[in-house]
Parts: structure tokens; C-alpha cells; sequence
């Protein structure tokens, strides 16, 4: 059970569709090529968190394209229609909400639009508790090849993730359920689809750290959130860069993405790390007072 | 005026259908993760060059993906039909012929596959003849990364081609033409789209050098394609590393791709280079005596 919402020329809101039908052409160059930008989002209470901030990636990354997608507001719109839309089909409050807006069939044209929703998939509630075995990855990218090259579009969330869902079944195969990207200079990047935090404590003081944004990684909206509530809370915020023998000896290290919210890792390259379930605890709550206002 | 055939289950030989009709879940892999494989074919007289080659890449790129595609007889099938479905509302000898194949709606699913042709575009033509300015922009990876990291896909032909695209965009917007990718310790890769080809003479011999295939560059199937014929017809052969300064001071400098065919390199960041209008004829003969058997 899911909703759909395409964003149309004609529909200020968004016209609701059938997602079992299909919507795309097989020329859209969001399929052939690539060529789109995507958000996800996690909508608790029939509310998308973090709207502003993955709104705004949204539109840094089709910047980075030279899309031209609709305004914040259109997107707006039709999250709320969707968010209507999968309470009256689904009758949950919980939803996993995709936003992507691709380049369309003509480069000249209109760009293909929608709003998708669904369930939180099983597994994404599941790794909040369980804890993860990753194994660190070789992202192949120098840490200051992202401002040199632009085209590389490092930083922009496109639906060109093949390579970084080639490095989940890698690490699956392993035996793994995650991964982290290490830069071909030795700095620890990001995951797959989530981003790398540290919670250490140094001096007696309780700091969290995260890897520079100017490697060539993704802005975390989720990161993001959880150090706007953790400062005014006592934590000290930190900034890498990280080496890869930084990942061991914290209090603790988790990957945080929109819909798995702060997911534990009990393991790196098959070396065990602490794991502190009240940590997870005390940060997810954090984060959720950050994304409740 | 394009022809559409959808390879399905039910259908041996392909079904064709409306291409100006939606075909696509907004939920496939292929379109949210850029998560499939493709190939581009030209048809000439009706019959798609260097098929064997084309389907023997898109296995392999399926190989690296893990991606589960039909056995290369029934892309071989839908193309026959496409074909006839192509000559039959287009009246047209020569087509473009795009492969794709997706990892479906469900990554444990049947995946999305189908054969598009449309005419060729009159860029590609025009292309052939007037000669490329290019752009030299960094890949952002080593020429060694291919063999460490197998996650990182370089040398398979995937739909996630953002960057190649990007790389096109910033290329255009600075009044070039097209760009040659080179790695981050200097070695001349492939255009985004294309191999890359030289020829010079060497102690009286005339010499056709493209760039190592094991520095992660995409196997050319229309280099190949020459080579096999230039050899016996008294061409040595050469594979890089191939460095920038390489690409001065040569017989010629071309782009090779499957529609495109042979165009011509006239300037290389600004600085001019030598054009042979008879060596591309001349090369592009041998070419089309290749395909042709």
C-alpha cells in the first residue's frame, strides 16, 4: 500500500496517481541516464520531518544538475496531498516519503516530478535497535576532488546510486549489512545512504563529530538536526577530518539517514566497537525533539 | 517516430508497444537508483552492427551489477522486432538502437528490459565531419581504483551516467564540445560517452593507440571493432597508459562510439590539434567494413 503524487503543470497541488500503473516514459532521462536528484524523508504524525532542510538539498542538488525543478512550495504542496492521500489508503501515520524530480525525456523540456510514499520498511526499524557489522569501502575519490570538479556532482544526491548500491550487496556478501566510504587519501567518508557520527568524550566533555563536509560528502539532514538540539544540550559539535583507527575507541558510532533515524555500529571490518544503547537512546530522542518543531 | 519492444516472460520475441506511452513504475530501481545497464547500437540496412559485442558488454555489465538479465537470444529477438517494427512506421534503413535493462521494481524480482530505436540524431551525424573542441577533465579516480574497489562499476556500462552527463554539460557551457576524462594520476581515460583513439606513425609505421582498458575505462566496442580490422590491413596496434601531452603531435585524435562513429578531435583545451579528413575516411571505412560482417 502506497500513495503517489505527480507534480504537473496544471495541478498547483499535485494530481494524485495509481503507483501500480505505470507513470514513465521509457525515454525519461532520469531512467536512461541517470539524470535526477531524490530525497527521502520520514513523515511521523502524518508530518514530514525535516521538511526545510531536504527541500533545500533537494534544490542544492538539481542546482548542481542544472535542473530546473519547481519551486519548495509546489513540493510542499504535494507532500501534503500525499500525506493525505496515504492516510486514507494506508490509515498509518508513519511513512517513508521519496521525493525525485529527473531531467525528463527532452533536455530542454519540462523535468518528470513525484512525490512517492510508503511504509517504513521492516528493516529500517529493525537496524535502530540491532546494531550494525560494516565494512569500510573505498570510495575511489581523493577528499578535495569535490571542489576542483564539479561534474563529479560530489555532494548531490542523484539517482545515479548505482555504485553506492553496488557497495551494499558488496558488503552483504561479506556477511556485512552496511558499509563506509573511506576517500582514496584515507579519510573516512559517509555511508552508502546515511551519514557517520561519533559520539567520544574528550577532556570530560561529551563531544559528537562527524566528517568534513568539504570531502566530497553529503550534507546529513539528519546529522544536521540531531547538532542543532545536541549543542544547546551540552554536547560539543566536531568536525573530521576522521581517519578510519578514529572509528574505534568512542563511546560510540552510528550511521544516521531520514528513515533509520540513528542506526548503532557493533562492528568495522569485523573489529567489534562499543555499542551503547542508552547513547542511542539519549540521541534518538534528541534528534526527535529536534524534528517535532 | 521511434519503435518500443518490452522484453517480457510471455513474450519470446519481445511485445512490442506504444513508446509514447508510460511503460515505467515510478517504484523501479532503474529509475530511483539508476540501478540497470545499457547499450546503444547503430543499424545500418537494417541490421545492428557489432551486435555480438554490444550484448557480450551488456552481460558483462549485468555480471558486475549482479543484475539477472534475459540470455542475450532474446535481446537478439526484440531486436529483430524492433527492427521490423522501426522500418515499418519509420521507413528508415538507419535507427539507434538503446538496450536497458533494470533491477526491476522488487531487487529480488524479474528485472526491466526493453529495446528502444529511434532515428539517428542529426548531431551525431554532423559530428562525423566537422571535428570536436574538448575539454580535459579529471575523473577523480586513479587508473588503478577498477581492480581494489569492484563496488566503484568503472568499466560497466550502467544507467547511473550523471556525471558523464554533467561532465557533458560543463563542457558545453565553457563552448566545447565533448571532454576526455583523466584520472587522478594523469592518464588520459575515454570521453564520456566514447574511446578514445590516436594515430600517429612510429618509425615509418602507422599506429592506432587507445588507452590502457585496465585503467577503468568502459571496453570500446567500436575501437574494437576498427582494431580487428586495421590490423590485417597494416596497422599496429597500441594500448596506452596514455598521459595529456600524448594527445599533441599525432596523425590524428578521434572519438569513437557505436552512433557516432569516428569524430574527429580539433582542439584539445584550446590548443588546436592535427585533423585528417582522409585518415578519418579512411578509418571509418575500415570500420564499416568491420561492422558490416
Amino acid at each position: 500500500m502506497s500513495a503517489l503524487v505527480l507534480l504537473t503543470p496544471d495541478a498547483p497541488a499535485g494530481r494524485v496517481a495509481d503507483p501500480d500503473v505505470p507513470q514513465l516514459l521509457v525515454t525519461d532521462l532520469g531512467v536512461v541516464r541517470g539524470d535526477g536528484v531524490f530525497e527521502t524523508l520520514l513523515a511521523v504524525d502524518g508530518r514530514a520531518l525535516q521538511l526545510e532542510a531536504h527541500l533545500d538539498r533537494l534544490a542544492s542538488s538539481a542546482d548542481a544538475l542544472d535542473l530546473d525543478l519547481p519551486a519548495g512550495e509546489r513540493w510542499q504542496a504535494a507532500i501534503e496531498t500525499g500525506l493525505a492521500e496515504f492516510a486514507r489508503v494506508h490509515g498509518e501515520a508513519e511513512a517513508m516519503i521519496r521525493l525525485v524530480g529527473t531531467r525528463g525525456v527532452d533536455a530542454a523540456g519540462p523535468p518528470t516530478c513525484w512525490v512517492y510514499l510508503q511504509p517504513v520498511p521492516a528493516s529500517s526499524r529493525e537496524q535502530r535497535h540491532r546494531g550494525l557489522d560494516v565494512l569500510l569501502l573505498d570510495r575511489g575519490y581523493s577528499s578535495d576532488a569535490a571542489e576542483a570538479a564539479p561534474w563529479l556532482l560530489l555532494g548531490s544526491k542523484t539517482t545515479s546510486y548505482a555504485v553506492n548500491m553496488a557497495a551494499l550487496r558488496y558488503a552483504h556478501r561479506q556477511g556485512a549489512d552496511d558499509a563506509i566510504f573511506v576517500s582514496s587519501d584515507g579519510r573516512v567518508l559517509e555511508g552508502p545512504t546515511s551519514t557517520l557520527l561519533i559520539a567520544r568524550t574528550r577532556d570530560g566533555v561529551r563531544e559528537l563529530v562527524t566528517p568534513l563536509l568539504r570531502s566530497g560528502i553529503l550534507a546529513g539532514t539528519t546529522q544536521g538536526a540531531l547538532f542543532a538540539t545536541a549543542e544547546p544540550a551540552g554536547w560539543r559539535l566536531g568536525y573530521g577530518p576522521l581517519t578510519p583507527e578514529e572509528l574505534h575507541g568512542n563511546d560510540g558510532v552510528w550511521l544516521a539517514s531520514s528513515v533509520r533515524l540513528l542506526a548503532p555500529i557493533r562492528s568495522v571490518d569485523g573489529c567489534e566497537i562499543a555499542v551503547s544503547p542508552e547513547l542511542t537512546e539519549e540521541l534518538t530522542e534528541l534528534l526527535l525533539t529536534a524534528t517535532r518543531h
